[in-house]
């Protein structure tokens, strides 16, 4: 049979690699030309999936990426496909090497570039201060009160109140299912205050009201008072609270909270987009429905992109720990200093201990859909998701849902749960977002935009509707730096006010998901 | 200063009870005579607070409903305000004493009462059977997909089609924040499955159509074969499932949701409510907000109604295990067989274990609300709460969200947290709810209607359009024998179709909140 060469069928990411992945299905008995060897696939392969090289005797080390995603569990021969029946963990030994990659700041951008945004002035910090959306929030506090805060929002839109106000972009109710039944001053009533916080002081939020119940653990004068918010433009105004057990029940709270919006959206209205630099992006990542092509087409790309922000000084957040281990002494080694590195390597033990508690191997994270699609280890997928951070140094790790308020790359320990990933690092103020996927999906996030990238072809134009950008072109050709570039300047595009396509749906209010990590009481 | 009997200011519950119930403020000062002696309140005491009625020395227990709340802090002179600064917990040694207490069955009732409900057919299990509403449900397997549901429930909803179809009471979204980034089959899948399976074979849901992402952990289709899900009235047809990644995106998901919500309709609404016995009620309690007030009375006269519901042969459902904490040995006293009583301790452990992972105390449940309104530990609480289930035998103890299939008062282990336990206890097979409050709330839970009970008259006024039944008299001297039956009969009333005041409110999509356990990945 005649042969091929592989980049026909496939990419060799690194010379060193053993395997290699499928950029489209290669029926068996296809024969491919690599290096002047021929490898052939004994069985069909599926697209993002991969094949051994060269032979991998068991035990030994499977390498994508140039790094280690798995050990044989048995004999690989050349040709065979590589996948969950012949990989296992094994027991990797991780070698932190703190700041041992430092990279070397990157070169000032040949241009420095601009967004249309608003400037919430100086009195408030810079992550908090400069917002490329103008919504207003109803906060509750408890699900107690979810149900009133929605008819606020809804009394409001359906009034047509809001045609006066037209620079407003909405009123967005951040209503969840917790707030109560947790430890008082615990760990969940901290992070659930920090994140409801972390939205109302957020700079796509021009102004806000907080309702509650009145009994819950969340108190909204605790909230107010822990957190310090305050009401917009640097008034010192106290925020208004409305509690259903002092207003006197539903009806009553949704008066109340209707006249209360009705009153700040003047205030809410008088603004204006003007031109700002681009290195007051703070940019959030994601992924969520990863494929084989994830950490090949896509992650890349966004990483492209991150690197790209970072240069203009601006910021760009990695977040979903369980996604990062395994992997995350490839962040170590470029950490800023020991002591940033050390704080990631603390929140990996956290995780190792809060996920031993209950039995759970972190190794589950890879869904069936990601299997499905050719992941086979945590390490392979972690090094693929770590990837849309780009190449910078790791100047700072921060917890669900803090500030964040360094300038560059960034980690904020999440779960890789992509609503309440996401839900805690818009919360750290990220002000435009992107989000990768393989499988397909229609995330979307308010008060913040949020792009969405496929890594593959056939999903965009399956849901071009719901896809911002197609990063599937690099598997024929087309170079990451390309795509990396399109999502940059689609980056400050939307945070310019071109509507994502999240927001042509109107999708982000039901993926408010702040990260609980339990007991519920 | 002349004295008052104590009865005008105070309820001593038991002749053994060292302290009293304050039922309206009481001055300092006030002398309050009692078996011929005078106890004098020696500072203010708020309604629902607690006084010495006898000295108290310091490690003695202090007793309410003939009960031990926990201990004395130091030693309390007669008239003091007793409460969280000279109350402690100690270690309360339990004697589970398994049916040591077993009740005797009740004898049959004067009358065997009925209620106008929806007979599914034989083809269902009695517990699935018979209905007091007739919902349409879109069930979301993930968060990914609940905006996509939500959108397919508005869309029916403004189109007016609903208006062909008038004994359909609505179309509900079920959804949610999880569904994915949890072990595949471990502890949180197949709660989270059993849960919406629950309210796919709820008797109050006529159809159903199921809406996922396509990638996530908790598949449609393992949850269709795993919880063998069929389409309504015995058909054996599969459920609909629409899964966005297949259907190409959200507005293409909307449509197949609409077109096929539009096909199951005039099926839906082809039913008509009978005359039904009240051994098909399945009863679901629960109690939030709670204050001193609700031991007293709005839980007690839950319990009348309660035992009322076991007599016609129908089942009462208490949740809360952290608030039956402490009190525990109450139940296994009552338990019908050593294996009933042993489950519910196997539950008691496995909480002490749960909570004792995050260092957290189970004490911590009484909120600060519960604490203002005068409720000291979670002994007081626990015992406050039970009552609520009645006086009958516990004949079975279920997992959270399992189906409820015993006659009588049932145990469901979920958590304190209203929204939380209520879902479990509906998933389980409440086809009526009722839920006390002292604080005040305005829970609703569709696709079952829940009364709302206020345990004082200030909250019952101050939120009459929020609340059903007032249990306030009974601290005013109406019998709480009267109060029970009022609900009671509510009860049956509810179940003919009657409309709580959630219903006219329409609350009841927000608080569909799934117990996790962790952890999320
Ligand atoms: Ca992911
Ligand atoms: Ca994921
Ligand atoms: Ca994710
Ligand atoms: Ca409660
Ligand atoms: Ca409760």
């Amino acid at each position: 049979m005649s042969s091929v060469p592989l980049s026909e069928f496939a990419v060799h990411l690194r010379p060193g690699d053993n395997v290699a992945v499928a950029r489209k299905p290669i029926p068996g008995g296809t024969a491919l030309r690599l290096d002047g060897t021929t490898v052939t696939v004994s069985a069909p392969v599926k697209m993002g999936h991969k094949f051994a090289v060269r032979p991998i005797p068991d035990g030994e080390a499977v390498n994508k990426y140039g790094q280690v995603i798995g050990f044989a569990g048995r004999n690989i021969a050349v040709g065979e496909h590589v996948h969950v029946q012949n990989v296992k963990l094994g027991s990797f030994e991780r070698d932190y090497a703190f700041c041992a990659d430092l990279p070397a700041p990157l070169p000032p951008p040949a241009e420095y570039r601009t967004f249309l945004g608003y400037d919430r002035g100086s009195s408030r910090p810079d992550h908090q201060r400069y917002g490329t959306r103008n919504y207003v929030a109803i906060i509750s506090t408890v699900n107690c009160s979810a149900s009133a805060s929605k008819y606020i929002a809804e009394k409001v839109r359906t009034s047509g109140i809001l045609r006066d106000y037209p620079n407003v972009d909405g009123v967005v109710p951040i209503v969840h299912r917790g707030g109560c039944a947790m430890q008082y001053e615990g760990p969940d009533h901290r992070q659930l205050e920090r994140t409801l916080a972390g939205f109302a002081k957020h700079p796509n939020i021009a102004g806000f009201i907080i309702v509650g119940l009145g009994c819950e653990i969340v108190q909204a004068s605790h909230l107010v008072e822990a957190e310090g918010l305050i009401q917009i433009g640097g008034s010192k105004q106290p925020p208004t609270v409305i509690t259903i057990q002092e207003a006197g029940g539903i009806g009553k709270t949704v008066d109340a909270g209707v006249k209360a919006l009705a009153e700040l959206l003047p205030r809410m209205n008088d603004v204006k987009r003007v031109e700002l630099p681009a290195k007051h992006l703070i940019l959030g990542t994601n992924c969520g429905g990863s494929d084989g092509n994830s950490g090949v087409t896509a992650n890349p790309a966004l990483g492209v992109a991150s690197d790209l922000i970072v240069q203009q000084g601006g910021t760009t957040i990695l977040g979903e720990t369980t996604e990062i281990y395994g992997a995350e002494h490839v962040l170590t080694r470029r950490a800023v200093s020991k002591e940033v590195g050390e704080k990631l390597v603390e929140r990996i033990k956290w995780w190792e201990w809060y996920t031993g508690v209950f039995g759970a191997e972190i190794n589950n994270n890879p869904s069936p859909g990601n299997k499905e699609g050719g992941l086979t280890t945590i390490y392979e997928k972690s090094l693929g998701a770590i990837a849309k951070a780009g190449s910078t140094a790791m100047v700072d790790v921060v917890r669900y849902a803090e500030p964040v308020t360094a300038k560059g790359f960034v980690v904020m320990d999440t779960p890789g749960y992509d609503p309440v990933s996401m839900t805690g690092i818009v919360a750290g103020g990220a002000n435009v977002c992107v989000f990768t996927t393989g499988r397909g999906s229609v995330y979307g996030c308010k008060p913040t935009p949020c792009l969405k990238i496929a890594t593959n072809t056939p999903l965009y134009e399956k849901m071009e509707s719901d896809m911002d950008i197609n990063a599937g072109p690099i598997l024929t050709g087309t170079p990451v730096e390309d795509v990396g570039r399109e999502i940059f300047e689609a980056i400050l595009a939307t945070a310019s006010g071109e509507k994502t396509k999240s927001e042509l749906h109107g999708v982000g209010e039901e993926e408010f998901a702040p990260w609980s990590i339990g007991p519920t009481l």
